[in-house]
């Protein structure tokens, strides 16, 4: 099984960290690749970032669609997700998705870490585009108060406020940029923590395993079909 | 006052009709231009073909924005909307979503009438993330049955049946390439039918008289800003 | 074009000011008058309010109804909307309506400012009725904090806690009596906001120039039709 | 215990109905009396016969607060209800909110069967008022095929389909001018079909019992208190 | 008319307490008892407790079916409820859904006051399964602030944080072992406070006296029928 | 790792099968066990069958769960899975809930193929609890038409209605007994199938490999917890 992970900006320690949780996560027979997207923004902010990271993203799955078995969008506001899914017949995962439905098979309801406060809008938008928003205790990112503190700490400190005051059950890490520091937070928070590239793996190899795919009938379709 | 009105694909006779439209409805006071996109396919019907029309349509308004004062994009699936309302201060509006929240003012609840079966997923996601799910009667497309009819004949028929079947009170036209038809339909129909082109104008020449934009404090905020 | 605009309660300073806003806001082809319901109460605030000044509103169309091309109904609480789309066949505008529905179109959420807090149940029935619920950050009254403040700063300070605290990236102003404040809020907040008689004229304006009314098919069809 | 049931409308005949049934329904010790509306329709079916009912309504609450423990309210669209609970003290209870929120205890979801097609968006409006939108099977009028029945059987007949068609577990009759068939109904369907003036004695003998009656700190606080 | 008040957990002093609140409450021609389940737990607070209760409860239904005209669950997260609706043609009231429905009859929106902070979720399931999540204010336990407060005082505190803060118009008592404070929390509160046993016994009486019962046509159809 | 498939009914046919599509799936380094449920109806189809099964489903879990490393119950209606999830630290899967949250990633709507009519409203309540509704197109049951055919054939036809009339885009196959199916189903269909054991076994063995599983902070709190 060959598994082709796409981080759809361009940032080289980001892709490298996703590789390692991936390379740490499957079986010896799978073989999974993370690559950057050429031409696409060091980081996946705006809707302009996300538009600038298509085609490049687009290009990698149309020259890597026969020689793997499936891909995963590695950015959690699932960036050009729905294009992805349309335009090849191998399975496609976005770790926004995966995660945060995980997530909901896993507690009562969950909360999504974002790195930023203006991200948050946008997180919503997409949390109701998978109809999640009904188990949803909140997104949170690092405040103020938060701002001398470690990256890792800023997310651990920003999870607590999500379990006590929100009341989550279970803490998803928003960005694939998180990668590595689910199990460190879940010991100390004591709830599940998910992370997107973990999580979209796990259903990918599911999918691929028994020869699923995303529905050509309709809405993803491509115009070639 | 000068508007731009964008159609995001790149077919000249869909161009001239929305310009005609335009130009009927707004006051001498007011120049209205439509262009097509350059780069844009003749007709956008999948997710791949919002993304090819992107960069054309980011061009054009970067290109613009100092000499119009808004911007509506005229494809009913409301391509790249969000972006646009992100990299532009001037405000900017989609034929989609002033059709449907005009329609809902009007009645009830509302059909849209959609050029292919295919696209009605696609116009219902549309409907619910402009949280529209509860006011829709129905999105109907031509079936079998009308193929031989005349275009024009075809969204008649089919509106007929949303208002007798679904029970719609308000009739929109679901793609700018409808452009024109309204009040003969409506003259048919005996209910309100929306043209998208016009739904928009009206929306946003009231929101430059008023000098009221897109909020940039957040979900639209650029990189830049 | 001929507009009647119509307030529901008898207090003439706030027809004065309502006049003023609608005033400055139409081109010079376009009349617009506005008037107080005669045997309507001083304020609206209760149901019974609501019910006194039906009996008025309703005398006001049926007499106006040959002469003006379309009417708005100036409370902020919409009283007696839907039995004025029913009895005439010109086109009606709630400022309620109106600008909670534009708002949904500038940005990501939107807060109403009202004006006690007794008034907030009230409107989010209203919210819940035009099916907003979802775009809603919330419904925000001064409080005791504010209660030496003058009122334009009282409802400043209450939509500065609204896009804080609520996220909100949009301001509705909640009452008729706010009118005339909406652009030295928007410099103050940096946000758009939003005046109820601005948001109805445009919508009205624009149904009036394509010839668009409520449609008469069921909900709406009065008992002589 | 005393208690009113007002018929919003001014016909004698449905007033001896109502009258008949709640006299068959209350024991001894309840005094109930129905008296209809003076200045009222003949019949509520539009927005502006509810308008019209209004001052009747509150008259009658008015001059018999003192006397009555608890009032109804004989129409199924529920008139003027909120307006109702909000001047008086003593519980007020509508025979629409009583009947379908009663129904939605008794089975999966229920169906109304209203009067006349016109009604259908009104009580589907009133339904998603009260919340109870998807507890519904649907709304049902009879339809052209049951033109000649006699008016029970069209109940019966358009009661058939929705248990067929819309899968409803629980009947709900739409109109208080159908009291006195609900039991015929029952046998004849094998579900449990609902009068909403029994249902709305049934919560209201028991609100007068317990002393309980409509919250006055905020939505149905009067103007007074 | 013979009522047979089940309680859920196997607590004597409970079984008493609810007895004394039904005899209080209910005419001298109905016969009411209430007995405790055998086998099962002292307190039902887990899925499990939920699960042991299960058999003794049908079993005390099927031994009095012939004897009793109704049912009513006496535990507010009605457990097993869904089984007993299913396996008797009697009919049968749950205290939480009664009480709840009840409230939402009652003022814009409730909130439900809880024993301990752990059951707050599953209270929530319950309220989504009932569709009153959007008449909700708030789920409410006692906190660490109230740990020195006497029972009673706790649930008036916890009750006047919800009134204020969530801005709740009536307040639920959560739990069977609450019964018999409600009129003393309402009149300190000044809003109604709604007890379930309460609540059961009037639409229970009110279903009973009209002969009506639960649906058998699909959902709570017992395999026997 | 050791998987044990908790079949919550005593069919030891179904047992066979579901064992048969579980070992045909796993990796070989994957030891998969399914028992069937001591004491439990053949057959679970009321909820009475769900109580009967639960005590039988409990000792299970209890006695296996130090040799297990996670725990699937297969049944499509997800009997007994909350307190399941609540009584061990082992990850545990229903395969309801892993297929239906599976189909939602796999195109725009799915609809399930229920074994009998009855069942449809029980299965709905299950998709309201799993925040599904909005992704549903149907639950459809073999019908009148059907009922000459074979099972296999039976579920095909109803799911090509579905298909072509509910616009449905994934199937989901709603009873364990139709495992082993799916693959033939997918062929004719065009659209992917979904197997209730394969869904669960996808999410579980992913849980159990990144060791993740239910959290206990509230809702699925165990009283020994």
């Amino acid at each position: 099984m060959k598994i082709l992970i796409i981080n759809p900006n361009s940032d080289l320690e980001m892709t490298l960290a996703i590789q390692e949780t991936a390379g740490s996560f499957v079986e010896k027979n799978i073989q999974v690749t993370c690559i950057q997207t050429p031409g696409a923004p060091k980081f996946i902010e705006t809707y302009e970032d996300q538009i600038k990271a298509a085609p490049g993203m687009i290009k990698i799955v149309r020259e890597n669609e026969k020689e793997y078995d499936g891909f995963i969008i590695a950015c959690h506001c699932d960036p050009n997700l729905d294009v992805i899914k349309e335009i090849t017949v191998k399975p496609v995962v976005g770790i926004g998705e995966a995660s945060m439905k995980l997530a909901s098979m896993l507690g009562h309801s969950f909360s999504v870490i974002s790195m930023t406060e203006q991200s948050i809008p946008n997180k919503e938008a997409l949390i109701r585009k998978y109809h999640l928003q009904d188990v949803l205790a909140s997104v949170r990112a690092p405040t103020e108060q938060h701002k001398n503190l470690k990256e890792e700490e800023k997310y651990l400190e920003t999870a607590k406020l999500a379990i006590i005051e929100d009341k989550a059950e279970v803490i998803v890490l928003g960005c694939a940029g998180m990668t590595g520091v689910d199990k460190r937070l879940e010991k100390e928070l004591g709830v599940p923590v998910l992370d997107g590239v973990v999580s979209a793996l796990i259903i990918l190899i599911g999918l691929i395993k028994h020869n699923l795919s995303i529905s050509k009938i309709r809405r993803y379709r491509s115009s070639k079909s």
